[in-house]
């Protein structure tokens, strides 16, 4: 009994006008409108939002869904947070309402509204995604968190700085290039991993050694919205479909400190999970939406992903193998690093875009023939983890 | 396919020494022990907690339950939000998974560390659960949120504020004696009514007119957790079952301003139906434990409970019909009032609480011979609403 996306939104990502409600609002009737699905037939609301209160002031968000439409007044809604991967644990709650037969429709949407901020109030809010006492209490932040992960992954595999610069320079500049054909992307740029690497300091600065600026994800507003559905209720509504084959969750201690700092330990275990649950191997992967929230992640990710083996992330990179026309193109969108990073909003933006490349619709930079597609969502430094197939039903 | 309660943990109420982690720990560790259940037997965890942001500046809560117990790493852990409704948010989407046959056993867990504020800072906090641009931003805080209530309630039913004052005095009074039986209680006072009307203004101040100090809930520290099952697992498990025969989630317009002032409209919604899929009536109630964060609020549910008509919540009072031995018990446990309202545990703790009069372990605040119990949660000024039905299985 496979759950079905049969309807998406996705908003422009960056700084945006709108506030937080405007996004709820406009997300939501953008994916019933594409869906074509009245508010009325829609059984429950989930919300991915990470931090209503930190940004905006706003915990108790799902009940704005009303105004996206009175029809959806007397219906559940509810918010679910897991840090970035808030809009995916959105996912996750609305699948098993549908599975459990107390939805046939439910209406999906991730939001967040970070600009009004400024970055080391952006950064502040972050660090509650860290556990607090041991990491944000003491001044650890996500940029740190992440740059454990470089500085842990050039110790186990025995790379040098210089080596790990280039490649880093080499997500960061794919991903750039990808966004230039994402309409909807934040920072889209036509630039080489050279034109990175040669940036003077004051334009590419250490940010958290070794992470520099450009190592770093978008501080960003947006939001995505899907419309998912039983399989019943999806063939009377649309011809085209898209499935949503697994989702597997895990979850790991949340400090780094007792975790592996050179691999995504949990990541690993729910990505080779969701590959048994859809009957598939990395190999029939023919594109993956991951979280690049700093490029060394994108790096974690290939190898979690099994793409290449551990301590190899370098490989994919410089081989072309995760270049829009390789073997497995990542991030065709320009993933968290270019498209942006509207936190709660990403795994919820991550299925739209594996949606709209499996219906073909990935308007730009489609991924020619694809059928099946991961996304790769985390939450905190890969706390929280989630791994989703989406296949085009045949 | 009904969900089963098969374990539960109740943690004292108050202002406690434990930090969050503690009480999300000890929590989870009582509810696992008192059901016989292995962690590694867990299938996923959920979280409900409204704003760890806030209180406690830990946001993404969830992966620390693998601080429990070390097998529950690697397992779904989720935090769900929807303000002090946030605890039977959690209960519902365990429930969804269990139904779904994503889980066969499931850890809920309501949490909330609130005591770590200062009054005002808690009263900034809370009023994020309002609509922030329209309530909270200027200036609105729960106890004026349920004063326009309060007033509301007046007004349509032409109560003078001497008779309202009274009646609140009589819900207050009611609840801070149940608590005296409760050994978690924050609050046991052996007080009557007119003990609370004679209290000197400086005593019981004016917090919002008409609301005075007595009439709000309490500050509160604390935790409850659950273990559900399904009723193929309970079965194996336990021979005494307490069944979840409904949850219905009702959501109304967030601002106040958008809906009915005098009376919980969603959440008449959310207990009629569930009574309809419980197969029952009001009649077949033998206790409530319902959403007292403020006086009035207890006397709306009498109303919406349908024990009797609206304008007419002082007769349950005044007659007895909620008191311990009545018609219809409501708060025998001191309710939010005088048991205390740790906001993120309460859904759970209410769930408990009925749990525990269903297996006749209520101690010392036993409802004799309860088959079936209501829980009514609300989260904001009743813009989410939850009602449960437990009843034991015969």
């Amino acid at each position: 009994m496979a759950v079905n996306v049969v309807g998406t939104y996705h908003s422009k990502v960056g700084r945006l006008e709108e506030s937080v409600y405007d996004l709820l609002i406009q997300a939501g009737r953008g994916a019933l409108e594409d869906a074509g699905v009245a508010a009325k037939d829609i059984d429950g609301v989930w919300i991915g939002n990470f931090s209503g209160g930190g940004f905006n002031s706003q915990e108790h968000l799902a009940p704005c869904v009303v105004d996206i439409d009175p029809d959806l007044r007397f219906k559940p809604a509810t918010r679910v947070e897991n840090a970035c991967a808030s809009g995916s644990a959105a996912i996750a709650a609305a699948k098993n309402a549908i599975e459990a037969g107390e939805a046939d429709l439910a209406l999906v949407i991730g939001v967040e509204k970070m600009t009004c901020l400024d970055t080391a109030g952006v950064t502040k809010v972050l660090a509650m995604a860290s556990y607090w006492p041991e990491e944000g209490a003491l001044g650890m932040t996500f940029p740190g968190l992440f740059a454990e992960y470089a500085k842990g992954y050039m110790a186990k595999h025995n790379i040098s700085g210089e080596d790990l610069r280039t490649t880093l320079a080499r997500v960061a500049a794919k991903n750039h290039n990808n966004a230039m054909a994402n309409p909807l992307a934040q920072m889209p740029w036509d630039c080489t991993y050279q034109d990175i690497l040669d940036r003077p300091d004051k334009k590419n600065p250490v940010v958290a050694e070794p992470l520099r600026l450009f190592d770093c994800s978008l501080v960003s507003d947006g939001a995505a919205a899907l419309v998912l559905a039983s399989e019943k209720k999806a063939k009377e509504l649309k011809q085209n479909l898209v499935e949503l084959s697994a989702l597997v969750h895990t979850t790991d201690y949340l400090p780094i400190s007792k975790r592996s700092n050179s691999e995504f330990v949990a990541g690993k275990i729910a990505i080779q999970k969701a590959y048994e649950l859809a009957n598939i191997t990395v190999d029939d992967v023919d594109f993956a939406e991951v979280h690049d929230c700093f490029t060394i992640a994108e790096v974690l990710a290939y190898e979690a992903m099994g793409l290449v083996s551990d301590g190899q992330g370098r490989r994919a990179i410089e081989e072309g193998l995760v270049a829009v026309g390789g073997k497995l193109p990542v991030n065709a969108s320009g993933g968290l690093k270019a498209k942006g990073h509207p936190v709660g909003a990403t795994g919820v933006s991550m299925a739209v875009l594996a949606t709209r490349q499996l219906l073909g619709e990935a308007v730009g930079h489609q991924v020619e023939g694809a059928e099946v597609g991961l996304t790769y969502n985390i939450g905190g430094s890969a706390a929280s983890n989630y791994a989703l197939i989406f296949k085009k039903v045949q």
